[in-house]
């Protein structure tokens, strides 16, 4: 990585940041509490990241010169989202360094190679299987058992590109409307809680894990988070003892955000991402260093802060036209409100989140 | 005020911040969460504030236009500092109303004002006297004795503009050193501990203080802050008393910082600023609510926030050369560094703060 930022925390270096949406812009504020200034790559103008940073560049992802200035002009790059394309990637890497890794990046882009990894680590997941046909849907529905869930390999997020097969009917046309795209059918699992573990990794091999945080979904989408989660300790560092396996052996350097299924049989694996997350929002008025600075201080080179919780949180996510009730929030001086600067207002948007502190 | 701000939170309204150092900053960050846009303006380029803020301008305070168009451009004007020339102030006030209101900066502007607006309370200030010429002067140190402060009644800050006074010589070159300004002449006060308190005013006249801080000085600039300061409950209560009595007679909206001296003979107030304040920068990891987004709150038209102390907090300001010394500080994951994106280190020139938790 580039010596000037590796050093110290010298100010007027400069942290690109691939996506400006929420995530990019809590990194953005984060980075700028440590001195540093920002600069989003957004293919959208006025990016709720871009609203809050030095700098930003408004290009699309397959543009080459763009992706190349932006490169030149940042001394650091981290992403808030996965899906980005290797090519991109290949362009930015020539001149700046990229933090998470683009193995670990790759690791998560794909639910097969994601749930191999997983598997290979000796570490449980639902049980899948690898779907480019109907002859490997039907092979793997028998294997698996219905109901199943089919999930596309790559692109998927807050339940899209996902769909739940219930009977054997229509399975071609299931296959069509996926456009035939490379799939894994995954099974169900039971489970008793679903939670969410925050981890860090910073560049002299430290692991730091958050409180595991117990999680609620509306329509594919996380609408709350509360920590403590209702588990017990050998759980609680089962997850946390997980965690760091994979970010040891990706040799990680940053945030990861681990999706857990609680069974009668111990943790699942759900999903990983390598980047800070939706659940790990309680952070930012749970800890004294939350998950956004926790990642920025990972990739320049900081140590890791202290992510002891000093209170109980529940995290609400502002979805939608929940976005015109916040009065009810605010009134309330024991929620912390963050929002992300968004204009239109859409369905399941995520348009910000409360932290409330419900005990001390 | 404008009623698109006062309806409830809404995104993409813009709050105009006259001053754009590192209390415009952080005021910024917290605007940002609450999802409002800034808009700075300041005499400088690429001031700390305007690195996090979507809009900024940089002219100086007596650039009648551009005064008057950052003042259409936003929603409600706040500032960081309290010596903005009224001129400024007159022109701003046509297109956007000013927060905390110009009567309020006036009583913190003037020395002699806000003592004998104090006093006029019933509140304990050091003993003063008015100085205009050298006669008054000579009045003075006879009613006060000697050692006394000589202060500029005007633009003061951090221990600029006072010198203390021990003899009666050279008391002719003295005020010809202060451009023979008005002045007051302040006796020295015997206290055993300075403290400060910052309060805040929502537009619902709901009062809210945080606990008072204990603060230690070098060379005239604020160096620690405590929390909890060591003093009993009835101090403590004094102190939030007073600062409630000053807002409100103040009819004033927004956050206050109040200093104070503890004496034997109970709490003297040194004095106010009608701002957020370097010593409640202990808030940002010590409350849910922290100074800066007080005062968002409170001028936008919000409740307040819940401002009780979680965590036991040392704040030490970075100065100088002590930022090029921050391996030190952020090698303590206890600490959260908050720097300010300044380009240039000047002695005593505050670069950034540390907030350290010290016991849970």
């Amino acid at each position: 990585m580039n010596q000037k930022i590796k050093d110290s925390p010298i100010q007027n270096s400069i942290i690109g940041i691939l996506g400006g949406g929420q995530l990019g812009r809590m990194l953005a504020i984060a980075a700028s509490r440590l001195g540093y200034k920002s600069h989003i790559f957004d293919p959208n103008i006025n990016s709720p990241a871009s609203q809050v940073s030095t700098f930003s560049t408004q290009a699309s992802y397959d543009n080459v010169q763009a992706l190349a200035s932006f490169a030149k002009s940042v001394d650091i790059v981290t992403y808030e989202f996965e899906n980005i394309p290797t090519d991109a990637l290949n362009i930015i890497e020539k001149h700046a360094s990229i933090f998470p890794s683009k193995e670990a990046l790759f690791t998560s882009q794909d639910r097969l190679v994601e749930k191999q990894f997983l598997t290979s680590l000796g570490l449980k997941t639902a049980p899948f299987q690898n779907i480019e046909n109907i002859n490997d849907l039907n092979n793997a529905l028998d294997k698996i058992g219905i109901p199943a869930i089919l999930k596309t390999r790559r692109l998927g997020y807050d339940g899209k590109g996902q769909v739940k097969i219930n009977d054997t009917n229509n399975l071609d046309k299931i296959l069509t409307q996926f456009h035939n795209v490379p799939c894994i059918l995954e099974g169900v699992v039971n489970f008793n809680m679903e939670i969410s573990i925050i981890g860090a990794r910073d560049q002299f091999g430290a692991v730091s894990c958050y409180d595991p945080g117990e999680n609620y979904h509306e329509n594919g989408i996380l609408k709350t988070t509360l920590v403590p989660a209702k588990i017990n300790q050998k759980t609680s560092t089962d997850a946390v003892l997980l965690t760091g396996k994979i970010l040891n052996e990706l040799d990680y350097i940053g945030v990861i955000g681990v999706e857990l299924f609680v069974t009668d049989n111990g943790l699942l694996i759900n999903e990983i991402a390598p980047r800070v997350h939706n659940s790990g929002h309680w952070t930012q008025n749970g800890c004294l260093i939350d998950q956004f600075e926790q990642h920025i201080r990972a990739i320049v080179g900081l140590k890791l802060g202290d992510g002891k919780r000093h209170s109980n949180i529940e995290m609400i996510n502002i979805l939608g036209d929940d976005f015109k009730k916040l009065d009810k929030f605010v009134k309330d001086g024991k929620s912390a409100l963050h929002l992300y600067g968004k204009e239109d207002i859409k369905v399941g948007r995520k348009m910000g989140h409360i932290n409330k502190i419900y005990e001390f």
